[in-house]
């Protein structure tokens, strides 16, 4: 059996393929697989597959899903069906779907929903986006601090279908703050009639309810935690988040930062599967944004027209100059933005940071100078080498210390320095790289008595 | 106690500072937290806290410090401590660490060793660099297949302290080939005298030794898992990697593709240590091959030089109109780029995109040419307005597919597609802009008779 024969089966009704074959591959294969490859055939295929496996697969499976694929399926599946699921899947894949469902789905869905699941949906929901809040579970395993190990296994016994991780247990005291967490490792190699207390790892360093998504997926990064504790501001645990949503996370927010680095905006789904208008509206903003910022450049094109005109062969030069100025400049921003975002680099390391910078960029610039200033010399001559030269250094150097300093001052302004993409450090060392290009060209070569 | 405090009695040679206080303020702080403070300090200072922990805390905090960090403070240590602690590091760490050593420390160091870690270090080196073999560790827990659960849980309590995770344990036949995994989860609420083999789930989704490391990341992040079995051709089982690596190796090529996309070179260390001289080198390589790379642009002008020379408005939009081909380019670059690197694109997936590129373009050099056409009137007049407008749909057209096509067109050809940096884009659109606009001036505009 493999997808294609299941495919068929699947188109047929079922009256082609063996059924236990067909069960036989179901079970075996990762929901992960699963879910990629239902995902791509009819609404309704995709709900037969899902109705032949039990609830709790069906479940699993669902977490797999991307968020529009989730949606569009629910949309079809009858509100008992979706309610047994709702039911059976992780309390924060849950509350996310929530969160999607139209208001009258929702309404219908709490009233099939036992109680204790609708205030964890609720409270989940309740949550501003990308907090910890918002993607931690509440399916964790929470332990009295007073128990033997003996009776916290037993416990974890009873808590462990419901729980993500068991690997970590955390220990609360009667006001259910967090003591510290316990792996399961030492609670099983413990003597029976130990405490829980004395095996409790203090330092369970837990982040707060209100943290950003992406300091916790940094955490989680830096410590090698399998699952860390959400506390709110009286240290009660609300819940866990555990490395593989960690995971997805990063990758989500290196995403949004490439994306940024390439002036688009932050797409929701896939580039595969993102319609055309979205493409459209996520890269528009920027491209009409900077050309308006061109008209720096276009501004101080018209400033020296004169020069222009006595000078054409100038012309000759200018991509060259503000090009190297803007990619000088893009490469400075790459870097300070991606050292921002892993840590490597914090505001104050912004003084040591430009001054490094200012070394490496007139060095950048004086190696291009001699590189252009050949060419310089073969275009017109030792004059306009020596405009060119001098010009390559400073537009190096202005657009190096620009790309280096505007990811610093927009996280100082509290806006993500991502926003400081390639195209917009380009278009902002074009526009000094015109003016000082024909500035340095006019003081050096004059400007010709009769013009225009 | 504080690291301040701690460094202050480091420094007066632990005259100040109570003891029992130091003590139990190293034991208590994470080893990923006193690896990141003492790291800044002298390396003698260093090594005096690491004197001050036992010997398994020397190791595991020894993992958390960068490469060079490390390095540095081998240097300092005798060599009867550097053994002892290679023989308590994790056999991944340990490798690579020692892959770093001169020559002579790791001939002195093999002697010391005991034989078995000696070929676990020889054979981990072996691996070519950046593949599974590479990074993954031998500290893992194997079972036979013929064991009871009992006899399991006792096995797994010996090999424990030794392991890298007790919570997936490995199946092997009598061949050391590899049969499934085993979750901890279900070995300790299972019945004793079952057998292991009932409980292994066969789909074990090894991974191969010679994979890309940023395959086997994604491996990770795709099943969720805890850990991933490396086998070699035969099926025999070699070694485990971890999600914590695998966070590690997914921040460090999310890195790599945002610099590249930025062009700039792959660096070993993070941008704050990096020393001046190797960013001079990871960025001038690029910066120079795009001055060349202007030419194409500069050419362009040349050729047309009479029609700029009759029509010296037309600079004021280069700028605008090069500038938006590049950035348009740059967003399409960076889209399929990232798509390719998480997988959300393949090679398969070419024609589709182009052809959805090819729509969105459009729609966004129209709207562009909207933009610019209002300028073009006000600067130029009608004439000048219309070449202005023609020539934004098409160059931003152009840019877009270029973008699109050149990560796509890398790949193809085995060249990381994230080399089609954001900077790369916009010479190439650049110099097609140059073209493209002067071309359909002087076809629109006509060449005046007389000129030069």
């Amino acid at each position: 059996m493999n997808y294609e024969q299941l495919a068929v089966a699947v188109q047929s009704g079922f009256s082609s393929g063996d059924p236990q074959e067909i069960q036989a591959f179901l079970a075996a294969e990762h929901p992960a697989d699963l879910a990629a490859h239902i995902a791509e055939w009819p609404v309704d295929h995709a709900l037969q597959i899902l109705a032949l496996l039990p609830i709790q697969r069906q479940a699993d499976l669902f977490g797999y899903f991307e968020p529009d694929d989730q949606l569009e399926l629910t949309e079809q599946l009858p509100e008992d069906r979706l309610a047994a699921l709702f039911t059976e899947m992780n309390a924060d894949e849950r509350a996310d779907l929530f969160a999607e469902l139209p208001e009258s789905t929702q309404q219908a869905l709490l009233k099939r929903l036992k109680r204790e699941e609708r205030e964890d949906i609720r409270r989940l929901a309740a949550y501003e986006e990308e907090t910890a809040g918002a993607i931690m579970t509440t399916d964790f395993v929470a332990l009295d601090s007073g128990m033997t190990v003996r009776d916290a296994i037993e416990s974890l016994r009873a808590q462990a279908p419901d729980s993500e991780t068991i690997y970590r247990a955390y220990v609360l005291d009667e006001n259910k703050q967090l003591l510290g967490a316990l792996r399961l490792q030492n609670l099983i190699f413990a003597r029976p009639d130990r405490k829980v207390s004395e095996l409790i790892e203090a330092n369970a360093l837990a982040v707060h309810v209100d943290d950003d998504q992406e300091e916790v997926a940094r955490h989680i990064a830096k410590y090698d935690v399998l699952a860390v504790p959400v506390v709110d501001a009286g240290n009660r645990l609300l819940g866990i988040i555990t490395y593989d949503d960690a995971m997805d996370i990063a990758e989500e927010e290196a995403t949004e930062d490439i994306h940024r680095v390439g002036a688009v905006g932050d797409l929701d789904i896939g580039v595969r599967d993102a319609p055309l208008f979205m493409m459209y509206r996520k890269r528009i903003v920027w491209l009409v944004l900077l050309v308006f910022g061109a008209l720096f450049s276009s501004g101080g094109i018209a400033y020296f027209e004169d020069t222009i005109s006595a000078y054409v062969a100038l012309v000759f030069f200018l991509p060259m100059l503000i090009g190297s100025a803007g990619n000088a400049g893009s490469q400075a921003a790459t870097l300070m933005v991606r050292a921002l975002a892993i840590g490597d680099v914090e505001m104050k390391d912004w003084g040591v940071m430009i001054g490094k910078e200012l070394l490496v960029a007139i060095a950048l610039g004086g190696t291009m100078a001699i590189a252009v200033s050949g060419i310089g010399i073969f275009r017109g001559g030792p004059d306009i080498a020596m405009v060119v030269a001098l010009t390559m250094i400073i537009v190096v150097t202005f657009g190096s210390l620009i790309g280096m300093s505007l990811p610093f001052l927009l996280q100082r302004l509290k806006i993500d320095p991502a926003t400081a993409s390639a195209p917009l450090v380009a278009t902002l060392a074009d526009g000094g790289g015109v003016l000082i290009y024909f500035a340095i060209a006019t003081a050096i070569l004059g400007l010709p008595a009769i013009s225009t």
